[in-house]
C-alpha cells in the first residue's frame, strides 16, 4: 500500500510510555512517526548513576532509530514538538515544519518543578535528562576538587557539604551513593582533607522518606541511609536557595552543592493541547487513556492523571510502558473501527535502592530491606534495561564497582566549571 | 621528614608526558605537586573514538588522583596555570593563589591551531579534549538527524556532506570511521535517504597522507581511504571555512559538518615562561630537556622542540612518556648535586588505523598495512590503555562493534545542537 494513503500515527516523547505505543505499532498498517528532543531512549531510572559517576551515558540510553530500525513503518525524528493544531490535526516542529497526524499519542513525560520558584534552578540542577546528569556530576566531582585546592577552612567546608532536596526514590538514591563516594571511593585521593569528613543531607519536607511506600519501609530506608553517614531531616521546608546556602525552616545550611529531587511538573505539552489540567499540569485522561473529548489523541505516561481501582496509577517506568501499550492498542482499535478499552494498571510493587547492599522493596505482597531489596533491584535493572550489550555491560561495571569500591566514569568533560569564588 | 623542608617539584599538565615525570618521582624525596586543568589522564590515541560515538568518554580517560592516590609525596590539583613568575619561583593559578616550586617540569602540551583564522574555530572544532570530542559527536549525530527532518534535497545533501581538514593520523582515522558510520553503521535506520550516499571528504595541503610516514604508506593509507569510499584531495590549501562551505583552491564544497585535524600550536604556557620559542610556539629545550637557560625548569611532550641524532623528535605520546621519565631523573640528579643526562629518543615506530581492518605501521624495521597493521594498532593502544579495567571494557567494546557494527555510544549529550536553519 502507498505510504501516502495510510493512516498517520504520531508518537510524541519516547521514553517508557512513547517507546512502547511505538513497538506494539510494529504491525500496524499505518505511518508512524516517533518524535523526540534526544536521539536516545533513556533508561531513567539508573540516571542517579551517571550523575554519580558509576556508569558512562551510552550504558544507559540507545539510539531511538536503531531501536526501531526494523519497523519499515515507522520514521523517527528528533525535534521538539512547539504546538498542536487540534482542528487541522497537525503538529508545529522547533524548526518551523508541520506534521499531520490522523492519531496522536502524547509521551512527553515530565520535568522538574521548583514549586514557583524557578530561580533555585540554577543553584540546585534536577535530574531528568543525560545533559543533567553531566551537570550534577560535574558539580559533585568540582566540589571535592576545589575543597583540595582551596586555602580556607570555611571555604572548604562548604564544599565539602551536599544538600540533596526531596526524598522520594531520587533523593534517596542520590543520598546514599554521595555517602559511599565520600567514604569509600576517594579514600586516600586527597592530602589536604579526608573525604569521608564530607557532610551528606537529605532534606524531606514530609515526616517520612518515600512516602509512596508503605511506612515501615520508609523507617527503613531512614535507618540504612542514617547507618551510611547521611543526615536525614525530617518535615524540613525548603524556604530558600542561593548559590551558597539552603534555607530550611530555621536552619541555614552552608554548601556550594545541591541537588534538586523533589518537584516534578507534567510537560508543557499537556497545556499546547488546550484540555483541562490538573494542579500539576497533567492531563486527566478518559478510562480509555484519550484526552478529555478529543478521541484520536492519547496521554500516557507521567503526563497522564488517571486512578485504577481508586488508586491514582504512579509515575513510574511500568506504569508507562502498560499505558504505552493500552494507548497503542486502542488507536489499533479505531483502525478498525472497533470501540476503545479501557485501561488497567497492573501494580507489580516499589524498588529502591539506598547504596552498596541496601535498599527497600515492596512486591507481589512482600516487604523487603537491606540486602534481599538491593539484589531484587539490582536483578530488576538489569532485566530491564534495553538491549543485551547494555545488560552486560552494567553488570560488569556494577560487578567491578562492587568488588573495587571505585567508580568507572569519574570524569569531568565540561570545559566551563561553576563559578568558584577567587583568593584575592 | 617534615613535607615542609622538602624540596617542591610541580608538574603542569598530566598527558603522557607530566604522568610519567610524576610516576618517576613516585620515591624521591620531595613535595610533588601535579597541576592538570581536568581531573583526568585522557588516553589520546583513542579521543577520535569517542568523537565517532565508538567509545564512551569514561573507557579512555581515569581520574589523576585516583592514579596516583599511592604516592603519599604527590598533591593533585585541578587548575589552570596563568602565569609563571622564574625570579621569584611561584606559579600562579586561576583561583589567584600562587604556588611555590624549586624544580617545573611543564607538560602543558598542544593546542589546536587555524594558522591565524581563530574564526574558522566555531565551525570547524577540533579534537583534543573530551569536551572537543563530544562537540564533534554531537554535530555528526546532529547532522544525520537533520538529513532526516529536512524537507529540501538541497538542504540535505549539505547535512550529508562531511569534510575533515587534515591528513594526519587524526585526520585518517576521522575520516575512516565517518565512511564507516554511514556505510554500515547507520544502514536502515532512516526513512527518507540512505547514509550511504553521505560524502565524506578528506583535504590535506600536501602531496601526500600521513607526510611522517614512509611514502610508500601513504600511498597504501591513501587506497585503502579510497576503497571506503572517502574522496581524498591532495595538495588541497583550505582559504575559507564558513557556517555552510570550505574553500579548498578553486573548489567551494557545500556543507554542514567540518572537522579541522590539520594543525597545532604549543601551549600558550611556553609563552608565559619568557624563553625564546619557535615557529609553532615550542620551546627549544636543552638536550637535558631543561628550558634555555634555567636549570630548575624542564619542558617535555609537544611543547618542547627538540632533535636526536639529527631528527626532530615526533609528539607522539611515546617521546612525551620517555621525555618525562627523562625530566624526572634529571630533577632526582639535581636533588642529589648530581650532573643532569641528556635526552636520548628511543623510536619504536609509527601506527595509524584506518577503519575495519585497514591501516598503516611503520615498526621495528618493517613497514606493514591492510589487516596486519590494524591488528597490530589494536593490540599495542590495548596494552597501553591505562588501568586493566579501561583495558578490558575497549577491547569489549571493540569486539562487539566489530561484529555488530554498531557503534555503542551513538548518544546526544548536548543540550543546545547546532543552528539548524529554519524552515519558514
Amino acid at each position: 500500500m502507498d505510504k501516502a494513503s495510510l493512516p498517520k500515527v504520531v508518537i510524541v516523547g519516547c521514553g517508557f510510555g512513547g517507546l512502547a505505543a511505538a513497538r506494539a505499532l510494529k504491525n500496524a498498517a499505518a505511518d508512524v512517526t516517533v518524535i523526540d528532543r534526544t536521539n536516545h531512549h533513556l533508561f531513567q531510572p539508573l540516571l542517579y548513576q551517571v550523575a554519580t559517576a558509576g556508569l558512562a551515558a551510552p550504558s544507559i540510553a540507545a539510539p531511538i532509530r536503531h531501536m526501531l530500525r526494523r519497523q519499515r513503518n515507522t520514521t523517527v525524528l528528533m525535534a521538539d514538538v512547539t504546538s498542536i493544531d487540534r482542528e487541522h490535526k497537525t503538529l508545529k516542529l522547533n524548526d518551523g515544519q508541520s506534521l499531520a497526524y490522523d492519531y496522536l499519542i502524547i509521551a512527553s513525560g515530565a520535568t522538574h518543578s521548583y514549586f514557583g520558584h524557578d530561580e533555585w534552578a540554577a543553584h540546585a540542577p534536577g535530574l531528568k535528562t543525560l545533559f543533567d546528569a553531566h551537570q550534577i556530576r560535574s558539580r559533585i566531582l568540582h566540589a571535592f576538587e576545589n575543597a583540595e585546592l582551596e586555602p580556607d577552612a570555611e571555604g572548604r567546608t562548604k564544599w565539602l557539604t551536599f544538600v540533596v532536596i526531596g526524598g522520594g526514590p531520587t533523593g534517596v538514591e542520590m543520598a546514599g551513593t554521595l555517602a559511599e563516594i565520600a567514604r569509600h571511593t576517594l579514600k586516600h585521593e586527597f592530602r589536604r582533607f579526608q573525604p569521608g569528613d564530607a557532610r551528606i543531607l537529605l532534606l524531606e519536607g514530609a515526616d517520612r522518606l518515600l512516602t509512596a511506600y508503605p511506612a515501615d519501609l520508609s523507617r527503613k530506608a531512614l535507618a540504612q541511609l542514617q547507618s551510611l553517614g547521611v543526615e536525614v531531616r525530617l518535615n524540613s521546608l525548603v524556604t530558600n536557595i542561593g548559590a551558597e546556602q539552603v534555607n530550611a525552616g530555621s536552619e541555614c545550611i552552608d554548601t556550594r552543592t545541591i541537588i534538586w529531587a523533589a518537584g516534578v511538573a507534567a510537560s508543557p505539552l499537556g497545556t499546547a493541547l488546550g484540555v483541562p489540567l490538573d494542579r500539576s499540569g497533567r492531563i486527566k485522561v478518559s478510562p480509555d487513556l484519550s484526552a478529555p473529548g478529543v478521541h484520536n489523541v492519547f496521554v500516557i505516561g507521567d503526563l497522564a492523571s488517571i486512578a485504577c481501582d481508586n488508586k491514582p496509577v504512579p509515575g513510574t517506568a511500568p506504569a508507562a510502558k502498560q499505558m504505552g501499550r493500552c494507548a497503542a492498542g486502542n488507536v489499533l482499535r479505531l483502525l478498525r473501527n472497533e470501540k476503545t478499552a479501557p485501561f488497567r494498571y497492573r501494580d507489580y510493587g516499589l524498588l529502591a535502592t539506598i547504596g552498596r547492599n541496601a535498599g527497600v522493596a515492596a512486591f507481589a505482597g512482600m516487604k523487603l530491606s537491606g540486602y534481599p531489596a538491593w539484589l531484587l533491584w539490582l536483578s530488576a535493572h538489569i532485566f530491564f534495561l534495553i538491549g543485551f550489550r547494555n545488560r552486560f555491560v552494567v553488570m560488569m561495571d556494577w560487578a567491578w564497582s562492587y568488588w573495587t569500591m571505585q567508580r568507572q566514569a569519574r570524569i569531568i568533560i565540561e570545559r566551563h566549571e561553576p563559578e568558584r569564588p577567587r583568593t584575592p
